[in-house]
């Protein structure tokens, strides 16, 4: 089945392997003439920046190969590729046949008869690079709109913070040194949206982005608004009472009604699970079902907490959402036929 | 924006307002064969069977038009309808302008103009009635593939419960009595899924069941297997070790790695805000932004607890996800290419 | 596979069996506000008006059931069905294993395993009353945009015609005399299309038309401007010069360049094959492969020539693919980012 | 809109324009297990082989870069890219403005508001490698379930053929020495396809088939079996009779029934007009309007005759079209829930 793409207006299609010779995304919809710019996402996400995350070095630089004249669209696919410099597949050697735990090789032999278990292939993290990228443009295209897409990360092994405050550094460290990896969350907010993003019953916006989370590798859990802290509140607590047709005075609804933007901001959180490639020892099977100790083997590299590498890839899932939703309301939202 | 569609292979599409003359449901892609018994379905879902679900009185009863012959499937296209019976427009007489909190109606007026306020037109429950009925058909079908698919009331008012016990009763009681709702959360479970259910990257099984699930009323969260625990949990404790190449010892993953089914159950929850209609007066503004204060009026009908009247919407939006999963997993399941 | 839906932006879906209880359509993504009147368009459409279209008796009345308040849309979902009256079944009776050539009796039994046969089931032109129903929708948008649809009859039994003349008439009745039918050509015109509808590579506008109309029963082929004739034609003699960014003095393209509006009206052609169902005897296989004569059953109902049915319902998908192209462009028309 | 992909269950999207620095393809969907082996497919489309086409030199060797792991596809997404090695943007120098006759320069002004112009850009034929790469695959995937697609230039200029015979080089020649171009048409033939192909109603064989023929550039007309010609047969003259269930005498119908394959070869044919770009000065105007003589710039290049040219293209998408409709059908063929 065909898996690889996101979206209806603003679409885009991914493909490549975590160690082929290259990944790449095409962009298919995006209006003519928006600037198109991809340093400052891509360096956002790029590995190799902090202690914690994969060491593994790759200069994600994006080639933009068509679409784009003049460093604007053209209303022609955007074709982006980014080279695999860094693949040392060598590290993955007999490791064909190991069920890792929490990772996909298994269900990949089950659904394929096969898997390029290098690096994890298709299901490796690398495929969000070029998310990333089509993000960026996204986000160039809300920026025209009046509307801002950032994420941020919210929670790490428990602790509640604003993003990589020492003590979220403390803890990832000491877990880390102790060959473990944690969990986290990441909160996505749109501002500037206006109302009326979103469509009713099966397409509604807060679906949309709850398919996209769940669409990022690691991640296990999505919410909106008040999302399952109101599974415990009263109905006269949690509706927000209108201020004005387009403001709120609190916030619970996350930004939406009935699957479409209200005007308040857009707010949602993803929870991800902690990274499966962990350096303690692990019991599992291999592909016949004989049971084997398994450890990481040297000099594979991993992020001892996927979530921090997950918040610009969140962010470029929301942008992507908001583009898609954008487009597909400006029929209605001009007006163009109310008139007649 | 077409939005009134869910799934690919096995696809149905709702029409239909909460006080029109009827709603109805098509169903797309179903293979011949399969049989068609919507009565026990709909029976677990028609309104008016406990104190606290809505008065409504319908007899719910679906009418199959086409698509069916000898009570089997033919492949052609499923048409059913549902009439509505028991619409009480007038109820809803100088509603039409209020921005009610919690309610699509500013939503709607933004997005379209115009909206059909009584009864809450299409955002309504009621178009679930047609998820329902599409969804028993998708579970026939899933039954000839040895999977279940169930869903429970695991949670009420912040009490944890496996159903409607006298606990829960009572406190739903209380708060009804109070003027006031609450919500709740609903577990769904799937059995004797084979490995191999879903596509990587963006059809994964986890992302069009939080797709689903975002998509009924009044949902605000989801997650599945360890989800949200799983932010607060170590690499360790999280990863499932593999027994054999279908089975592994814990169920963290819920059932899925990398997107597809890995033979374990499928478990996921769906979180769910308290009913936005209370009885309690509530401070707004109508269309125009003058502030008023907001009472229900009598005779309108209201569920104190809507996470009760959506567990056989959840159980049937897992089987209408499950059911398009399988049709997806067939042409590669059945190995017809692999041996060229 | 789901394929009883057409259109991306302008979506409808149909069902019903010809001799079932009803036939219906209902429409994803209509925008409101837009009036809707179908009696004109199934008049036009309606059998029994000429001695040589089906003597079947049905009104036809399309009951709009949802998506419409006040005559026009709400931007919901329009639900539409249309009662069959007038099905005899019984005529049917006896022909359930005989493979009907020109008809899809055999093909639907090779998918299937199945064939609800009385009156061609879905393969019935009778499911093409829903595309009537749904084009006066199309058109109505399309009249707001100042664009018109139009379908002639241009050829029957090889005579060139515009309508039905005496001569054609005439023609008919001798061929329907003998036991025999004849096919036809009809010419769809679209005037007032502004420049830039339809999408380059596989959205081309004349791409869409030509799937639309060999959707049509009976349909075996279809040309845009110069068509067949182009491949006898020199360039310098095909190319149509232009005379201003919107006007060219020929239209051997009609009305399109590259899959896209040129600004000229939009002709194209569809070949209808003579109707399959005929008086004369005819040499057969039953399911088995038993060599058969079959002789159509008294009672039974059919058109000398549904190339004249089939004029409504070209108009019809004309419209219906416009519509389409015209929501499809509303964002890249309305320049809303060229701007920033 | 996105409209760069075609397929549902065998889906490709390309992306590149003719003198960027490459085309590119993304196949989504193919199952595992297929040899991938593009020589023998792209050097039957390569420029540059007779002295009629196109002069442009490009070796046209497609790079392989996801989805194929030791000669066999994996089930991730194919990549495959082009490199444009001779694309000489300097003859074009001058031409932005110019609205060629038969050219899409034109309708990409008026609907992008901007046009790269250099060799046609996307509008250019160049794109076409990228769906004989897709194509070869899809045909290998076919192969494997006995089908085989071929396709014939069977009319140039007016004169019958079975290819490029010396009468119809020496009428290309006559033209092209007068500084003209000319039309023909490409039959195209599958072989040993099963009954059971295609969808009914709007998913029709013959409609897809139509699509992916009218989507190639210069394609004017589409007809399946007796196709036009059915317009001026008797219906005693045109029904197949049927010799077994899957046999008939004739094949008027070319191979379908209702949208469905029926057993026998299905054939098919397109007319291309001729080329637009011709040596002959053309009378036409520029983007503002006023009027100019347009001679195409020395050492611009065309073929004299793009019917030539659209032969492996015919073929490629028609192989893409059955193989979509091949894994569509396999779920129902399969009998899977027929049984229960």
């Amino acid at each position: 089945m065909a898996s690889n793409s996101f979206g209806t207006h603003f679409r885009f299609t991914t493909w490549g392997e975590s160690h082929g010779p290259e990944i790449g995304v095409v962009i298919d919809g995006c209006p003519p003439g928006i600037e198109v710019d991809l340093a400052a996402a891509m360096a956002a996400r790029a590995p190799g920046q902090s202690p914690w995350t994969s060491p593994r070095k790759e200069p994600d630089t994006p080639e933009v190969v068509s679409g784009v004249l003049n460093g604007r669209t053209t209303g022609a696919p955007i074709g982006i590729r980014i080279r695999n410099q860094d693949g040392r597949s060598s590290a993955y050697q007999g490791m064909e046949q190991v069920l890792r735990p929490g990772h996909a090789t298994a269900t990949y032999l089950h659904k394929y008869g096969t898997h390029d278990h290098r690096g994890g292939g298709r299901a490796s993290a690398r495929e969000t690079a070029c998310r990333v990228a089509a993000g960026a443009i996204a986000q160039k295209l809300l920026e025209g709109a009046g509307i801002t897409v950032t994420a941020e990360l919210t929670e790490v092994a428990g602790i509640a913070t604003n993003g990589l405050t020492e003590e979220v550094c403390n803890a990832i460290e000491e877990i880390h040194a102790a060959g473990d990896s944690c969990g986290g969350i990441v909160t996505m907010t749109a501002t500037g949206v206006p109302p009326g993003l979103g469509d009713p019953i099966y397409e509604k916006l807060e679906a949309n982005l709850a398919k996209a989370m769940l669409s990022i590798p690691a991640c296990k859990g999505f919410e909106i608004g008040s999302g399952f802290a109101a599974a415990r509140m009263r109905g006269s607590e949690h509706n927000d009472p209108f201020l004005s047709p387009t403001e709120t005075a609190t916030n619970h609804a996350g930004g939406v009604l009935g699957g479409i933007s209200n005007g308040m901001p857009i707010v949602c959180r993803a929870a991800f699970k902690p990274t499966s490639s962990i350096e303690k020892p692990q019991q599992t099977v291999d592909a016949e079902g004989n049971p084997i100790t398994y450890t990481l083997p040297e000099g594979s590299r991993h992020d001892p907490c996927v979530a921090i590498r997950a918040v610009p890839v969140v962010q470029a899932m929301g942008a992507l959402v908001l583009a898609d939703a954008w487009l597909a309301q400006l029929p209605v939202r001009n007006n163009c036929f109310t008139a007649t």
